[in-house]
């Protein structure tokens, strides 16, 4: 029942049928994904991958997003290296997108092995590759939707178990596929659970996109050409959802398709750290700039003070970091980078702004206390500064919650912030025009071209 | 703990720390491996996924077993997608070996993974694969002892989950890890949960042992560059142990390794068929014989009579087959091919063997009736020719099982019978002879090009 479901709902969908919503959440979907892919090219968990698989490199037809030739050319290797490799940098630096309902990040698998087979395919249109991102997308959240939280809870990494599910269903979408061959599909990706939170805080987290990524890839490719799986993949008595969770609504959530739109809820992070600090920087970058406005700067704060929910303290109570990884769990760096730079981007969290004297001078100003009374994306921030003057900000939801969506300057300052140090900034700018307009392009792979 | 242990006994492991029944064991394991993926090479499934992913074959290093290239010449393609193909093809008979205690089909995962990136190696002996085979085989049974029966009850195929692992310390072995990188090898290969049961009956059941040898090797090579996972992959709360199964031993089997060896009991199939039709089939090729030195054939045949446990009617009770795969759900058919032609290998479940008019004459001639006092692999056959004359079969343990494990002669009868369809015999006995001695070769790289 499930699969059927989701093969025929995938199979009929149109562009036509999309609400102009939903298209435009597929759109900054591929545009944060296409941001984090760059920016993470050249992290050391993606090189290693890149480094250790190059033997097992195919035909070139797909591009390593960040990465060049010997001859400074786009690198390019075939769609399943590059699904796998694309997908391990888009979620490398955990900045990625999140259905916050699941905690999916969707896009990494989907985006990474639909791009890789688009490019291997040629002549694919905007249109056509935003229909099938949502195809994908859709389906693996539902999947989701029907297996949380006991599969999170077992010990599952959701993102890249529904993941490869999602990225087969693309890939179908995209190779037009018909219900029964797209049933096959899901089945292939279905019997690759791939992802156990065990990994998580090791390069084995972000391999887990790369290969749902290729591992749905996979299953379409197979599928296209005949080769079979079950027909009730998902639902079956012995089946995937069965396997993977104690308990699950898959048939309730999968009924919703096309009705309830899951990309809509999807969220982009505003800034390369743990979610619950993301109130407290929220609030700091607001007074950088209504300090700057009353004509102060972040030396003359004498004190600062933050009222935040107690998961805070827990998760990021780090006084002293001494690296930008540690830095992401201080809620002192956030706030300090917040005061002083009016930013926290990738930039804020390198080594070299962890210890800067400024820096820390400021982030020894800030105390917080934890307060059960906030929500968990609330806070209240005193600024008390050396003339007497106290300034206060009060966040009732974060900056990138579903309350308080990021906005459109919002989510190009955070591509072009990842995507420079790749590209420099005018290709950066370049990059971010072709991708805010993906929906239009005549060709995917013109478009890549100006990536 | 189990992780750890796994890793140091495996980096331990010498050649001259074998007993030389676990040496034979190895090569009877990997020459029954070879026979098996030369005669699924041509199967469609495997040609189907070799279509479907020529795209993305990479550096040709490795070898496809029974494949040849446009100039006839032998069909080479990167490791990772020989782990695959071969892996495919050494399972889609269903003829492969059996370690009893866990029904797992060892040397698939394994093997395939070895040998193509021994290949991509170059220069490996035969003694370093037999270890590095052993140590990939006793990972993966301990494993699979650890979660069995909880783990395959629950729906996975328990020979490509513990595949992968089994695959990746293999490989690790090879390429010579030490302890800590061989650890996080069998990370990478742990948190890559391949194999619904439910895909049972479809292409898809033999890509999963073709996709554990692939895991594996991906596992290895990430690792050998210094790829992390967790050094607790398997044994942590939220590990691979306790996510794949309500309960486990697995530090208990683990606790073994090296003092009961597993490979000592693998199993290797004397038919093409369902492990409770053997003792039928057994029983008439000795009647075969016997009466051929009595001065009898078939011809002279007026009834027969079969004694068989429950489950043989249950589960191969079919009458009439029509073609070759529902012969191998016939105890009529293996009893007639058996008396007639005194064999019952791939070649006697042949379409046209199923429909030959003198099998069919035999084939309903034969009876059977469940007799729940025998034994799973017991069986009396009662012959009654024409002239009067009766004659009884009584078989206690069937050929194949490990009270009669099948003889030196009848695995390479078995081999030669698998391989000439696609070596011819005489190339068949060439590659029989070279896989028979892998032990001692100086260059397995030299010994593929005999195969």
């Amino acid at each position: 029942m499930a699969t059927e479901r989701i093969a025929s709902w995938a199979v009929d969908l149109s562009y036509a049928s999309l609400p102009p919503e939903v298209i435009q959440a597929a759109v900054n979907s591929f545009y944060n994904w296409v941001g984090c892919a760059l920016g993470g090219a050249k992290h050391p968990t993606t090189t290693i991958a890149c480094e250790a698989l190059a033997p097992f490199f195919g035909k070139p037809t797909s591009t390593l997003l960040g990465h060049k030739g010997a001859a400074g050319e786009r690198a390019l290797t075939d769609a399943s290296h590059a699904a796998l490799i694309n997908g391990i940098a888009s979620h490398v630096h955990d900045y990625d997108d999140t259905h916050l309902a699941t905690i999916i990040h969707p896009t990494g698998p989907v985006a990474s092995a639909l791009l890789a087979q688009a490019e291997a395919l040629g002549g694919v249109k905007g249109e056509d590759f935003i229909v099938a991102l949502v195809a994908g997308i859709e389906a693996q959240c539902k999947l989701g939707l029907g297996v949380w939280p006991k599969h999170y809870d077992i010990g599952w990494h959701i993102t890249s178990t529904v993941g490869s599910i999602g990225a087969a269903v693309a890939v179908g979408k995209l190779m037009r596929l018909q219900r029964t061959p797209m049933q096959h599909a899901i089945s292939i990706a279905a019997t690759q659970v791939t992802g156990l939170r065990e990994m998580f805080g090791s390069d084995t987290k972000s391999f887990h996109v790369g290969r749902a990524a290729q591992n749905g890839l996979l299953a379409a490719v197979l599928a296209a050409r005949g080769y079979t799986g079950s027909l009730q993949a998902i639902e079956a008595p012995r089946g995937w959802a069965r396997v993977v969770s104690v308990s699950n609504d898959v048939d309730g959530q999968v009924a919703t398709l096309g009705q309830v739109w899951e990309i809509a809820a999807n969220a982009f992070k505003p800034f390369p750290c743990g979610i619950v600090v993301h109130p407290i920087i929220d609030a700091c970058i607001q007074l950088h700039h209504e300090m700057a406005d009353a004509g102060f700067t972040a030396t003359d704060i004498a004190r600062v003070h933050a009222r935040v929910h107690p998961l805070v303290l827990e998760l990021t109570g780090k006084k002293t970091p001494q690296d930008g990884l540690q830095a992401k769990f201080s809620v002192y760096h956030g706030g300090a980078v917040g005061l002083v730079l009016g930013k926290a981007g990738p930039a804020q969290y390198d080594d070299s702004v962890v210890l800067r004297a400024e820096i820390i001078q400021l982030r020894d100003k800030i105390s917080a206390t934890a307060d059960e009374t906030l929500g968990a994306d609330e806070t209240e921030v005193t600024v008390n500064l050396g003339d007497g003057t106290t300034m206060k900000k009060h966040i009732q939801h974060a900056v990138g919650s579903l309350e308080v969506p990021m906005t459109t300057a919002q989510l190009e300052d955070k591509f072009i912030d990842q995507v420079s140090p790749v590209l420099g900034l005018q290709g950066a700018m370049r990059a971010s025009k072709a991708c805010r307009a993906i929906q239009d392009a005549k060709s995917v792979t013109e478009l890549v071209k100006e990536i």
